[in-house]
């Protein structure tokens, strides 16, 4: 069977290697070369280009940038590159409306396509610990389910794959909305003369003790923005992609509104490097406090 | 040592009970008398009158509905009737500025004042695992710190009374937004296909697991609303006095003021009996879901 | 008949003032009694007291600075120095609150009550060119509506005193949403290389040609915030009654809420001195222009 | 000069009806031929492609649906069919996005492009009295101007066209905005017992005495949504418009993000095909007004 990994940035590496490493043969292909040699010393076939890479394939699973990456993709390469029959896993976190017309378009194609969003910072892809959403037809989830099991623990969201992709954007719409509620529960005891990190001790004991809550809660106390584990660019991409995915079903979410705003004031800021739990200056800035 | 428990409802019984268990005297006064019942069962001395329950006494613990209530308490009972030197608990939920108020009357008078708001429903009053936020003067803290023990788990929020409100204030705006959150994410995936269920449990076993996020995902799944664990008209309540300590200590908190609008919507709808999870009910219906 | 005017600020000056250059009689009080001294200049009475100033009189006005001196004049002052029989005319911005309270009480002592706050700045105080926002029993209506014709336009709105009060409190959350709602369209053609002035031409005359649209849109131009025509801070006291009157009335309000947001943060900002359209300074920075 | 006219919808009958009454030669093309019969009734001469309708033309107007109309056309007519040199004036309410694109585009092949989208309804449209919005190279305007003057007032906003466009959409928000914000304002009035009616009554004759709140004020009171002036999915569009120029444009603005939500709303509501001030009546469902 021939495995081909597509998109080797700071989560695809990761994943590649975990595919790598429980020894699965696999064909890797990236835009900039480089980022093939770490996995090309775990054994890894190189390919010139991302048809080669896929010609032949069973198996191509992809973590790219976004819309425009998956669509050039799929229309210039994977319909014409993969065989009848073959599986293109898409595992970036793209729109649902792209998502849905490549689940036209393989079918059209007599190409399968999962969709297969992953939630997780590089860390956990190099670790094998992401948490995959996955959806599409059963009988393909099969085939690729176990290969996935290397990557971390895999969800089943059904047989729609926009389906997969509207978990991972709510996940990060909770994720957002609980930095931006945290920042403004942190001012506010601030103001009050109680320090943010008893709130925060009290609240990541007991009723909000969550992993992103001791994460998030963290992060914002030690206001070390500099360090992106996630930029303020991709969070702001991810919340517009909530809001499009909102409109096009027709789902109010005044939350998701308000936060999408918060996040176009990030960026009109300049921040957009930054980790997105600098959203918490805004809210520092706008109650006055240093 | 006297002690006195002044305000008998739900959560008040529980509280007093605990203290009884733990094999201290108590004087219990409620104006509805029949709630003294089932704790004069345990021992409890019942008095005719707030005043008579409070004369005496070294620590007076108070539960009470709002505002309105406490301040009648304290200007009409306690500052007459509590021997100087011995210390009120004030464990309601109340505005910053009362317990402000609060702090500076009873220091006139030669009093001691702590805030002691806890979280918790009536079920952990009962069991005496409520969580206790605590803030006055240490020496006073130090007093009755062994009592509010049998209650459950204290954490201290330094010397300003009004802190320790402030943080039970900013917990609830967390659970409420919570509510809001899980609701909009909740009707985001299942206008996508995809169960909510699925989605919780994703969330609730990963990411978000934590007590408050398996409780409130739960309740919204199960529409169960017409059990009140926590009515809507408590939680409006609630949220309004963040809103007001907001304003008074110059806070801007866009989220909170949302959330209280869309509590005001629930009044309006004439849902404040029901549990405040029915704000999800809103939800659907905005998203034009059954 | 005599005729009582109490509180002499920006608008309380040329209000009374109208009524003296209209031929009517008058005797004046103020806390600090400088700002009788045009007023006597005028022909009218000082009083050494507000008591004697109501000692007798058939109708007062009061325009007075908020809730608390409304409350302090009435209880302290007017219930026992005004005659039965005698009208209150409550010209102030006050809360729908304190209005109802004060009907009540007047009623209680046989007093009439009447609410007539009213739009308009200083100049048009001075001027006698304000709209009066009249509500309250029809005969004390008609006995008052006469002089209020000295100081404006009389707008009638029927005859529960705090509709009246609701009325000015709606109209300033009018205005208050169209400094916001300019400020964002601004920043928002500015982005697109379109000078908000030419912007402003085309709203200022034609869909939007209103008085309110050509002052706000001009003075947000001019950026000249610092000669307030109506500070912050008062804007921000009015969008506070607003939302105080929502939440008693279960009125969901989400744009007031959000602007109330807004005016808190120029509050935290400092700002509360300058004129209440600097709240379009938050809107350029969201925006990072300069 | 040959002038030509493509999309014959509402507002494009009326706006080619006025170039022809005004004596200029026409001709016409529809995808769906029947609406060319009032016009070729007036003159014009019916095309039987978009082709052959713009072959040899001096100046194209366009007046289209949506994004995808105007690219269709432009890619696969227009660029094709104009001859270098001749001026497209595309009048339709497009996204900013394609705008550019469509200005680079033209750009490349030597083809003249204005943006002129115009504010008012379809009776404005056939009387020769819209406001037009032009921007674009300034020859080119000057060569269009005389025969956009036959269809109302021509507003010059410089030479990016999309600059034109932001001030249709900033001006669609401003309305949007008023709908929701008199909406809110009326329902509070109500809850206090006066009539939203004497309330429109002072407003639109004093501060804000302007057309737009003269006709929204009233269309709300009269609550007759199923004669749609202009229908609430086209509102949707719009505003959903400015929130995408927003966010290319990072310019946070909260009011816009609030208020697209609550046309989604609107929209799961299945009251896309009403009038756009029905708004109103999510408004009074929440305040629960009957």
């Amino acid at each position: 069977m021939k495995l081909t990994f597509l998109g080797l940035g700071h989560m695809g590496q990761g994943m590649a290697a975990c595919l790598l490493r429980a020894g699965n043969p696999l064909t890797v292909y990236n835009r900039t070369a480089e980022k093939c040699a770490s996995l090309t010393a775990l054994g890894a076939e190189s390919a010139a280009t991302a048809a080669e890479a896929a010609r032949g394939a069973d198996i191509v699973f992809s973590m790219l940038a976004d819309d425009a990456a998956l669509a050039a993709l799929v229309d210039d390469v994977l319909l014409s590159a993969m065989a009848p029959g073959a599986v293109h896993v898409s595992m970036s976190t793209v729109s649902t409306r792209i998502t849905d017309e490549m689940t036209a378009k393989h079918a059209r194609h007599q190409r399968g396509f999962l969709a297969c969003p992953v939630f997780g910072r590089p860390d956990a892809a190099a670790d094998g610990t992401l948490r995959l959403c996955l959806a599409g037809p059963a009988e393909e989830k099969e085939r690729v389910r176990p290969l996935l099991a290397f990557m971390g623990e895999v969800w089943d969201f059904g047989a729609i794959p926009s389906g997969a992709v509207a978990v991972k954007l709510a996940g990060n719409f909770m994720l957002s909305t609980l930095i931006e509620t945290l920042s403004e529960a942190y001012s506010f005891t601030e103001k009050h003369g109680v320090a943010p990190e008893s709130f925060y001790n009290l609240m990541s004991n007991t009723l909000l003790a969550a992993p992103a809550v001791k994460l998030y809660g963290r992060l914002i106390l030690d206001a070390r923005f500099d360090e992106a584990g996630f930029a303020a660019a991709l969070g702001a991409k991810d919340i517009g992609l909530v809001r499009d995915a909102a409109r096009r079903s027709r789902t109010p979410m005044p939350i998701a509104a308000l936060v999408e705003d918060r996040f176009l004031r990030l960026l009109a800021r300049g921040w957009g490097k930054r980790d997105w739990s600098v959203l918490s200056r805004l809210q520092r800035e706008d109650a006055g406090l240093p």
